[in-house]
């Protein structure tokens, strides 16, 4: 969803860089020094305004995480609590998805989360979708072999087609579901503010959990 | 679905001996011979009353098909049917799909229908469900390299477990369908009588295309 441009979001950005970076290339392999605690690293691709990692980041202090969003305005919105909040243990960047081995190293990253990804319907948009193959093998350029990709949509269009590219990738699967708000098998599930004004009208949730298979050295 | 017995099932199919075999073990490799023309063979496990396979040999003249079905009453009622027909390219079989390669030869099929199976919901029932990796095994071994196996359920848990356990077999997705009957890229659907009783009710049809990959001599 795209937010209308924030004024305020520029120079607030700049104000704490101790809490967000820009574009951050060149910072592999020294994310655990902006934490408060050397811990496991998790990385949600696309924040939007952040409710989804906050509620992590407070419910999983032995966790580092990282929002990424790639609009500024939304970014800021989530600067704005965490300047509040002062998580110690989430760091925020304003950057693209795209790019994520120029931020991280290989192994870095303990789990990535995708959640209500814009679904760039059209076909000649498939390489924009966070679950198109180029996107994939950079989650596992920075993943750990042990880490996993959690994937949460309501666009069933969406999600068939990450179900057959991440298949297609040579993901194995280990969790799906087709009414995650109805699933008897869950009960830790942390919402979107996106998540919770679908599912209030009635909407489905999907979601997959998958990991790459040990690449052989 | 268990049907009643119907007591003149068993002398109707004991008449009928060139429409449909009991157990047909050792017939590997011979199944062209009982149709009409010899032409690539497709195996429905499962056909219950037999809707399905019966329309797909209406419409597919230029494919050999065969109903698998365990159940006697119901596959009496296809035999009735196909008295009635004399489809040219339809056998049946009154079987059990646990024992696929005992009837037929490696590479003999051209594909498997898996249509509404019995979701053998419970964990300690998982080794029933027609999309268990030992069933999996089965279809691999008497399907041909270019053979797909088309997947159809209205049961939710099923086909969350279907898509994981077919993933996790090595499988590769070909098509995913999570609401068939409103998919804009289908039109050439073929509904078994349950299919069709269940989605006038409003019911979502989940569908998965996927074959295996070629393996290495």
């Amino acid at each position: 969803m795209r937010l209308r441009n924030k004024p305020w979001a520029k120079p607030l950005i700049k104000a704490h860089e101790a809490m967000i970076m820009v574009t951050p290339e060149g910072m592999q392999g020294q994310w655990q020094d902006r934490f408060a605690n050397h811990q496991p690293l998790f990385l949600e691709v696309g924040s939007g305004k952040g409710q989804f990692i906050i509620e992590m980041a407070k419910a999983h202090p032995e966790q580092n995480f990282i929002a990424l969003e790639l609009q500024e305005a939304a970014v800021g919105m989530i600067l704005k609590k965490q300047i509040e909040l002062e998580l110690p243990n989430l760091q925020l960047i304003l950057g693209d998805g795209a790019n994520l081995t120029e931020y991280f190293a290989p192994g870095e990253i303990s789990g990535v989360f995708l959640n209500f990804s814009d679904p760039w319907p059209k076909t000649r948009h498939e390489k924009r979708r966070l679950t198109y193959k180029d996107f994939l093998a950079q989650y596992q350029a920075i993943m750990t072999q042990e880490a996993s990709l959690q994937f949460k949509t309501d666009n069933q269009g969406l999600f068939e087609y990450s179900l057959v590219s991440m298949n297609n990738y040579g993901m194995v699967f280990d969790f799906v579901a087709l009414d995650l708000h109805n699933d008897a098998r869950v009960s830790d599930n942390i919402e979107t503010e996106y998540e919770q004004k679908f599912s209030a009208k009635g909407g489905r949730i999907y979601e997959l959990v998958a990991h790459f298979k040990p690449t052989v050295d």
